[in-house]
C-alpha cells in the first residue's frame, strides 16, 4: 500500500474543509417506510453513525446535513440526543443533486441560516448511509481534491455491468476490469463543485446522480480517483441494515482499552495484560494519572471504545473511578450503548486481610448499582496476590522476563 | 408485477434442466483462510444452502457443484452431512470459466465421471454464493432460455459505473439509468453455451467472467435480461456473511407449521390459530391425519420452516406425534438446526380431572428429553376448556363469528 497522501499534520490540518452529507432519500430500496438513514442499528439511527464519523475528523469544521423537510424535527433530536456537534440541519430538494446543492448554498447565500459559515476551501461529499468511513480515505481524496479539483473514492466493480436493447435483451456488456464502481466520499474545491451547480441543467439537477460527472462537465475537472476500502458501502437493502448492525456489534466487542496509573508496578500488569489479549481483540494501553483530563483517553472515547479495564492498586480507588466515569459521561458514549468498565484492584501487601478484601467489593458493588442507571456496567475483581503470581502469569504469556526480577 | 412465466406444471416441467454451480472461487475479497462458499452461516456452510435451494424444485434433476480439488473432499462431507440429493461434485478448473465449462463437460464427456448423465435441454448457471434463489426467477430464467437461447437475471446498478483514464482520473461516467448489473442464476440452451465454450479463446477462459458474453460473442446469441428481485445478491465480503446469517435467522423464526387432525373442532382451533398469526410471521395451517405419510407436510420439510404447533385433542398423542418427528427426522431437518415442536393438547372434556392432566405433562416432559438428543425442541401444552373459551378466543382475534355458534 502506498503511503498515506493525508497525514494528521499535513495536508487537511491547514485546509478549511467542510461536510456535506445528503440524507434526503426516501429508502424506497430497503421495502420499509422509514428512510434507510433513519433507521436504528443498535438502536441508534444510521445517519448519527455517519455523523459521528465525520465529527471526530478534528479538521472538519462543518457538518452540513440535508434533509427533507418532514424529517427536520428528527433530524434536530438525533442531534441533541448524540450530542453532536458542528453540525447544521439544510432543508433539501427534491432530488440528490437539489440537495447537495441547497448544502453547498449555506456557505454563500443567505438562504437557509441567519449567518454565513465561512466558505471552505474544499468540500467533502458524503452519503449519510455510508456510516463506515474513515479518517485515512477523507484525507486522501480531500488532498487530491486540492491538487486535482475533484476527487472520489471507488471500488472494484462486483457484478459485470451490462447494456440492454430496446427488447430486453443483451445488448453488450462491459469488461468488467475496465471499469469501476464510483463510491463516497468525494471531494472538491468548493469554487469548483459550486460553479457546476450553478451551470448545470434541470435536467441533471433532476436526473443525475454523480457529482464527478457534473464537475467534468461544467468545470472540465477530471477528478482523481482514490481506491478505497470495502468499508465504504452504501446501505441500500435491508440485509445491508443487519450487516451494518453486525459490523458495529462486532467492533465495539473487539476494542479494550487498558488503563493504569503511573506507578510502574501497576503500568506492567497493564502491559502483561495487553500483550496476552492483543492477539485477540484491539487493546490500548494507556497509563495516566487520572487526575488530569488526559487528551489520549479523550481520543480513545471519540474514537468509540466501550470497554474499559482499570487497574489499580491504591485502597479506595473508586474516587478515582468517579473521574473516569465523569469524562465517560461528559463524552456521551454512555448514551449510546452500555460501557464496560471492569475494576481490578491489586493488592501486592504482604498481609491479607480477607475482610479488607470484601469491604472493598462491597463499595464497588454499590458503585456499580448506581452506575448502571449511567448506562455503565461496573465489574469488580479484586487480586491478593504475593511476588510469585505475577512471575507466573508473566511466563505464561511469555514477554520480556525482566519483569519478574523486578517485582 | 407480470405472472410468472414459469409456473410448477408448465415449462420447466417438462424440460430436462439441470444446474451447474460454480464454487470454486478463493474468497479472497472476503479476507479469511476459508473461501466464502465453505465459511459457516449459522453452523452450516453457505455452499449447503444454495445446494439446497436447487434441490427443493423437483424439475431440477443434476446439480453439478464444481470444487477446487483441494476442496473436493470438503464438499463430499458436506454432501453426506446435509443429505444433499442429485448432487454431483466436479473438479474445477483455475479459473471462473474454465470450472463451468469442466461442470458442463459431465453432460458429453467422460472425462469426470464413469457415467454419463443425462444431457439437459435447459442449463441453469448459478453462483454458490448466492443461497438465496428463488424456484420463480430460476422458472423464468429457463423459459426465456428456451425461447431466447440464453437468459440471465439483472439488478439496477447501486453505484454509477466510471471508466478512469490511464493517470488515474475520471474519463466519464456512465448514465447509471441506461446499464444493469449482471447478476445469476443465468440459463442457456446446453447446446449453445457448450458450443460457446468449446469455441472460446484462452483468453476468454482465463480472464472472461461473463457466461451471456461467451454466449453473445460465439453463438451470437443476445440473452434475454430478466430483472431479478435483491435476494439475488452474491456474498462477496464479510459484511455479506452477516446480513446472510441474519436473513437465515429471520427466515427460519417467521415460519410456523400449524398441524390439527381433520377433526372438526381442531381443526377450528387450528384455523383460529393461524388468522391471529398472520400477521406477525409466515403461516401454513394443515389439517391431516398424521398416520399417513402426507405429501403436503413433506414439502412443507423441504421449503425449510423449522417450527411445528401440533394441536389435537387425543389422550396419547404422543404416539402420533412419534410419527411426526419420524418424518422430521427422515427429512434431515434437525440435523441443520433445532426444531420447535409445539404440542398442544386441548382437553374438551366436561369432567376435568387435573391428575390426568399432569400424567400427561410428565410423559411429554420424558418424551421431550428424548428427542432434544435428535435436536429436536418439544414443548407441551395441555389446554383444558369449556366451550366458553373458545368463544372468547374467538372474540378476541375477531374472525367469523359462525366458530363460537358451531362450538
Amino acid at each position: 500500500m502506498e503511503p498515506s497522501s493525508g497525514s494528521r499534520d499535513a495536508g487537511p490540518a491547514v485546509t478549511p474543509v467542510a461536510a456535506v452529507l445528503p440524507a434526503g432519500g426516501s429508502g424506497e430500496r430497503l421495502g420499509g417506510a422509514t428512510p434507510k438513514q433513519f433507521c436504528a442499528v443498535q438502536g441508534r439511527p444510521l445517519v448519527s453513525y455517519t455523523v459521528r464519523a465525520m465529527e471526530r475528523i478534528s479538521w472538519i469544521s462543518n457538518i452540513i446535513v440535508v434533509v427533507s423537510p418532514e424529517n427536520i424535527e428528527t433530524m434536530k433530536s438525533i442531534i441533541e440526543k448524540y450530542g453532536h456537534k458542528r453540525v447544521m440541519i439544510v432543508k433539501g430538494g427534491i432530488t440528490r443533486h437539489r440537495s447537495i446543492f441547497n448544502g453547498l448554498k449555506v456557505f454563500v447565500e443567505n438562504e437557509f441560516s441567519n449567518h454565513l459559515l465561512q466558505k471552505p476551501e474544499v468540500v467533502i461529499i458524503h452519503d449519510a448511509v455510508r456510516p463506515f468511513v474513515e479518517e485515512d480515505i477523507l484525507s486522501k481524496v480531500v488532498m487530491a481534491a486540492k491538487e486535482y479539483g475533484a476527487a472520489g473514492a471507488i471500488r472494484p466493480l462486483v457484478s459485470t455491468v451490462i447494456a440492454s436493447a430496446a427488447d430486453g435483451c443483451l445488448d453488450h456488456s462491459l469488461e468488467r476490469a475496465r471499469y469501476r464502481a464510483s463510491e463516497m466520499p468525494q471531494a472538491f474545491l468548493f469554487d469548483i463543485i459550486y460553479e457546476a451547480y450553478q451551470q448545470c441543467t434541470d435536467y441533471d439537477l433532476d436526473y443525475g446522480t454523480e457529482c464527478l460527472h457534473l464537475a467534468l462537465k461544467y468545470c472540465k475537472t477530471n477528478a482523481k480517483l482514490v481506491e478505497g476500502t470495502a468499508d465504504l458501502w452504501k446501505v441500500t437493502y435491508k440485509r445491508d441494515l443487519y450487516a451494518a448492525e453486525s459490523i458495529i456489534k462486532d467492533n465495539l466487542s473487539q476494542q479494550v482499552c487498558v488503563i493504569t496509573d503511573v506507578k510502574e508496578a501497576v503500568a506492567q500488569i497493564g502491559f502483561l495484560l495487553h500483550e496476552s489479549l492483543k492477539s485477540q481483540v484491539k487493546v490500548e494501553a494507556i497509563s495516566i494519572s487520572l487526575s488530569r483530563n488526559d487528551s489520549h483517553l479523550q481520543n480513545i472515547f471519540s474514537g468509540q471504545c466501550y470497554n474499559f479495564v482499570c487497574i489499580n492498586d491504591k485502597k479506595y480507588a473508586i474516587q478515582e473511578t468517579q473521574q473516569l466515569v465523569d469524562m465517560l459521561e461528559k463524552s456521551n458514549l454512555p448514551l449510546l450503548y452500555p460501557v464496560v468498565l471492569i475494576l481490578m484492584h491489586l493488592d501486592i501487601s504482604e498481609d491479607i486481610s480477607f475482610s479488607i478484601g470484601m469491604e472493598e467489593l462491597t463499595r464497588i458493588k454499590k458503585f456499580a448499582g448506581e452506575m448502571k442507571k449511567k448506562n455503565i456496567l461496573v465489574y469488580g475483581l479484586l487480586i491478593q496476590y504475593k511476588r510469585v503470581l505475577i512471575t507466573f502469569m508473566h511466563r505464561n504469556i511469555g514477554s520480556d522476563s525482566s519483569y519478574s526480577k523486578q517485582l
